[in-house]
Order: structure tokens, then C-alpha cells, then sequence
């Protein structure tokens, strides 16, 4: 890398914002200054950060004056305005929002599938936007890509245990406030989610499309998967469901293969994979759960088997399926978010 | 109904029993005597019953004279000791366990879906064991029976987000507790599950097979479910997961459909179905949750929609789908468990 530069964290006082510096600061990522940009309500206060205290400065046009490489987390309407004021700047973007992910110009990259599509922006030749895909489909695609190198997927299947970190740090703190209140007789106060969330699970929150009754997040799932590998023929369906979980999503993946499998070669192909740990005893009953992953860099997968209720040949060790069942745990604010932009940004 | 009969709750203590004393009383059950039966530990104390107190007797090999029906959810080993000796006192067994479930000469009961397999022990007429199923597999078949009887079902995905009772109210206690504790900041001990359980969720403490990789939850949903269809060639394949929820099971259910069908025929079919109420507002985003489904004797079905990773000809309303996604959630110990256990009874 080239000398150190002036860095930006956008939305640097929500759940992804501190998320972030706290893996700048763990990996050691190389920068000169750092701006942490917020709202009006935030600016004045400080944050710690590399052993010493970093004060919050207001968001505005002129934030990126000088700044090479800007973290955006700060929620789409946020992202669509600042965004290109950064790149004017002569920033490279890297995006936590949806905002910009199906724009045909804009590269949506993890690094464990597709980091090639970051290439045009790396040493900052180019300033850009780079986004950053949905949480679920993150965690999904790093534990799904290395099967798909080897044996091809024609279809997945997906049910999602996402957690409140998704919606934010107001979401993780109505889950402790509710659930506090609900042990104590009191009755539960829902205000960022409609639903009760102590000791309840309900459909994702996202708005849902009057015809086809997905909701973005499943479409998310689908539509991102797609342009990330290309592949607009690969078949998929989802349901997401949020839980009462701090920081770690959960998914269910049912995988149909384009050519049969062991599980052997399975377990062998993901055994090698960048990103992925295996989690997966049998005997012991120990898989991958979300408190498992939470503040862990990789995706847990476990629970990996053959798919009885899709064609099989051979017996035993021998057995191929044309299908498998997985699942993973990954942590939402870690890959999900923050560690999954910062690893792009190593990419350049 | 005959003249009332004297009839015996095993296991009156538990989750489900103390669940069978409120069903029976909701529901008028006609009987005569009720002998609430548990351990020596509780025998003597009393539990409320139709505004009176009933004390506990414990249960011994002398328990069952005079009894007609006997309702049983203490585990399946007291099952399989006491059962046939309640049989053989002359009483018509339901059996909440997994002890006789599969066994060829056991009714195994949805009083939805199979009634007529009670029909032998009609009126007490023949003493016998009629087993109850697995709670997963009876909210499952509640949702899915009428789309089979309509379509037909080849092929069924299934991702449960099951809650603590199904372990009884211990598991209930340790939920509530550990999560007290988490949030007080002490450490969470975990005693019935391994896992811990606070803000957290695993696949299901039942054992796993080591070469098939399926527990024992997964496998009941598949071997239950073939039995009560009598359809040993359905493709069922499920992946169990527990949740940090207290007393209603969720799950996500993805068809593959025989015949292909029209999303408003399979919304017709299940607005016409016994046990079930549909909870589908796409615009205002409300659907089945376990909160919802507590001390419900319906299962919710809701999230209803055409997958679009399967086969589909046409478009709009017209569009005939060869799978379809539901997300539908049941009480765990209604539905689950105790009611369908008196709705078997009623059948006598």
C-alpha cells in the first residue's frame, strides 16, 4: 500500500459505525487522519479509538475534503446524498446501505466470492462507490460460494434467524429493554419494531411487495446472490425472521447441486474455504450458534448432510446427493457489515 | 357420549400436564373422577381444577382401575411402563411420548387430518394406546394437509424456530432465568440445554444419527408425518432449531406441490380448514407470531405466496405456482401437545 491516507466513517455512532472502529483498529488498517462524521446530535461528543479519543464532527458537504476512503453506514437516504459528494472528493465509497448495490456501475463484492470486482478502484485509482451486500446474503454467499465453485448451485432454499443488530443499536437495545421489562411483569413497549420482540420472533420488518409477498430483505437475498455471481438463472427463495438475538444471524440453507456430491467432498470443499469454520459434531451435539460467532470474523457452518428428500446414488461414505442442508452463524455487525467493507477496502 | 367416565392425567405436573387440566376444563371434557398422577415427589400436593383442588396421588402399577381414558405426557419411559398397564386395566391410552409412535398397530392421531384411525377405540369400545405426535410434526400437518388434499405434496423444506416448552417447564424456567441473569450481567448456567439460551438459539438437543446427520426432532418430523399421511414416498426433509421463545413453535414450510396451483386457491383451501386462521396482511406486515399463537388452539398460517425458485406458468392472480413458501406458528403445548392429545379423546 501506497502512503497512509485520510479515512472517513460515516454514521460513526451506530451499531456498523462503532463496529467499524473497532476492526480498523484490530486489523491495523493503515491510515493517516480518520474523520468520524455524524449528525448534528452526535458532533462535539468523542469516541475511542486507537487508544485515544476521537471527536465526532458534524456530516456535511465539505467532510471529505482530502479524505481517500469513506465508510458509509449512516442508512440509504444518508448514503444517496453523501455518497457522490465523497466521490467528488475523489473518495473511494464503500457502502453499507442498500442504496447503490443493484446500480449497474457499482460493484457489490465479498471479498471471499467476487474481490475481482473491486479492481478498477484499487491503489484509489478511481474514486467510486463499492457496495457492500445485505447482512443475510453475505453470511449465506460466504458459506455457499465454495459449494458452488465446486459442484454448481441450481437452487437454495433459505430461512433466516436474524438478529436485532440488523435494525440498528436502538433495535438491540428495545430487545434488552423488553425483555427486562417483560421478566418483570411489565408490559412490553415495542417502538422500533411493531411486533413485541421479548421471547417473540415475527417476519422481517422490511416492506413487503403487494404481489410477489416478499419482503426486501428476502428480495435482497435473491437479487444480490444474483449479481454477485453472476448468475441470474440461480434459483432462490427465502423467508426472514427476526429473533431474539443480540448480534449473530442463523440460516437455514437447503442447496440443490448442479452435479451430485459426498458429503466427503462437501465438507472437504468448505474445509479450505477463506471465511468459513466448520462447526459440525454429531456426537457432542456442538454446532455453530449465534454466541458462537458474535465478535468472530468468520461464518460457523455446521449441520452439514446430505438432503434425504433429494436424489441420492450410492450408499454409506459413497452416497451422492444432488442436495445438502447447512447451517451457519455469522455475525451481522462483523461480515455481515463492517468487516465485510473494511475487508473491500483492503482489496484497494 | 356414554355416561361419564373416570379418566387419569400421568404426568400432571409438567408443562404439557398442567396444559391438560386447563384444555379439559376450557373444553367441558365430560368425565367423572379425574386422578391426577405424578412422581412420589409431588404426590400429595394439589393442584386447581374446575374451581376445586385436586390432590396429586402418585402413580403406581394401581393407578388405572376404573379408569377409561388415560392422558400421558411424563416422558417416554414412563410411557412405556405404565401404558400397557393402564391398557390392561382397561383404559384407552393418549400418549404424548415418542414411545409407541411408530409402532404398526398405534394410531398416531391429528384429529384434522386422520380421525379416522381413532375409530377403533370409539366409545371406549377396545382398550388401547393412540399416540399423540411430535409437536413440530402436528402444527406442520395442521398448515400443510389441506394444501396436500387439494394439490398434493411431493416434496416439503422445513426450518423450525421451536420455543422452550417442547422441553418441558424446566426449560421454560431456564429460558426466563439465564436471560435474567444476562441481563444483570452474571454469567448464564446453562442446566437443562448445553447451549446457553439468553439471546441465543441452537439446533436441537435431541441426538443426532452420525451418518445421517439428522436428530431425532428432524427424523419424527419425517417418519410421523409419512405415517399419518400414510405416504411413505413424500420428501420431507427439515432442519430443527431451538429459540429463545417460551411456549409457540414457528416455522418456515417451503412445498413442492403435485398439481400446480394458484396462490388464491391455496388461500381458499386454507380459509375453509379446520385449526387453522390465516394471518396475512402484506401492506400492514402482519403475520403469524409465537406471541400470537400462545394459549391459541389454532395454528397461524400466514406469509403465504408462490415460490419463485419452482416452476410457474401465467402471471397476476392467474399465475399457477408448482411450490409455494408459509410461515406458520402453533402453541407448543396446545396444539403441540395436550390439545391435540383431548381433541383425540373427544373423537372417543
Amino acid at each position: 500500500m501506497a502512503s497512509p491516507l485520510d479515512i472517513a466513517v460515516v454514521g460513526a455512532t451506530g451499531a456498523v459505525g462503532r463496529e467499524f472502529l473497532d476492526v480498523l483498529e484490530q486489523r491495523r488498517f493503515p491510515h493517516a487522519r480518520i474523520r468520524l462524521l455524524a449528525s448534528a446530535r452526535s458532533a462535539g461528543t468523542a469516541l475511542l479509538y486507537r487508544g485515544g479519543s476521537v471527536v465526532i464532527e458534524e456530516l456535511t458537504e465539505r467532510s471529505f475534503e482530502g479524505v481517500k476512503l469513506a465508510l458509509f453506514s449512516a442508512g440509504g437516504s444518508i448514503s444517496k446524498v453523501y455518497g457522490p459528494i465523497a466521490v467528488d472528493a475523489g473518495a473511494v465509497v464503500v457502502d453499507n446501505s442498500s442504496a447503490f448495490r443493484m446500480m449497474d456501475h457499482v460493484p457489490l463484492v465479498v471479498p471471499e466470492v467476487n474481490p475481482e470486482e473491486a479492481a478498477p478502484h484499487r491503489g484509489y485509482a478511481k474514486p467510486g462507490i463499492i457496495a457492500n451486500p445485505n447482512c443475510s446474503t453475505i453470511i449465506m454467499l460466504v458459506a455457499v460460494n465454495p459449494i458452488r465453485a465446486a459442484f454448481g448451485v441450481e437452487r437454495l432454499v433459505i430461512s433466516t434467524y436474524q438478529a436485532a443488530s440488523g435494525a440498528g443499536a436502538a433495535a438491540m437495545e428495545e430487545l434488552r429493554t423488553q425483555t427486562a421489562d417483560v421478566l418483570a411483569g411489565r408490559p412490553a413497549e415495542p417502538k422500533v419494531f411493531k411486533e413485541p420482540y421479548a421471547f417473540n420472533l415475527f417476519s422481517h420488518n422490511s416492506s413487503l411487495d403487494p404481489l410477489t409477498g416478499r419482503n426486501q430483505e428476502e428480495q435482497k437475498m435473491i437479487d444480490e446472490s444474483r449479481k454477485i455471481w453472476r448468475d441470474p438463472s440461480v434459483k432462490i427463495t427465502a423467508t426472514c425472521i427476526r429473533v431474539p438475538v443480540l448480534r449473530a444471524h442463523a440460516e437455514s440453507i437447503n442447496i440443490t447441486l448442479k452435479t451430485p456430491a459426498t458429503e466427503g467432498e462437501v465438507r472437504e470443499v468448505l474445509s479450505r474455504a477463506p471465511g468459513v469454520t466448520i462447526l459440525d459434531d454429531r456426537a457432542g451435539n456442538v454446532f455453530p450458534t449465534p454466541l458462537k460467532a458474535s465478535g468472530r470474523d468468520d461464518v460457523f457452518v455446521g449441520r452439514i448432510r446430505g438432503d434425504e428428500s433429494q436424489a441420492s446414488t450410492g450408499s454409506g461414505a459413497q452416497a451422492k446427493f444432488h442436495g445438502f442442508n447447512l447451517f451457519v452463524c455469522g455475525d451481522q455487525l462483523r461480515k455481515g457489515a463492517a468487516l465485510n467493507a473494511v475487508q473491500i477496502a483492503e482489496l484497494l
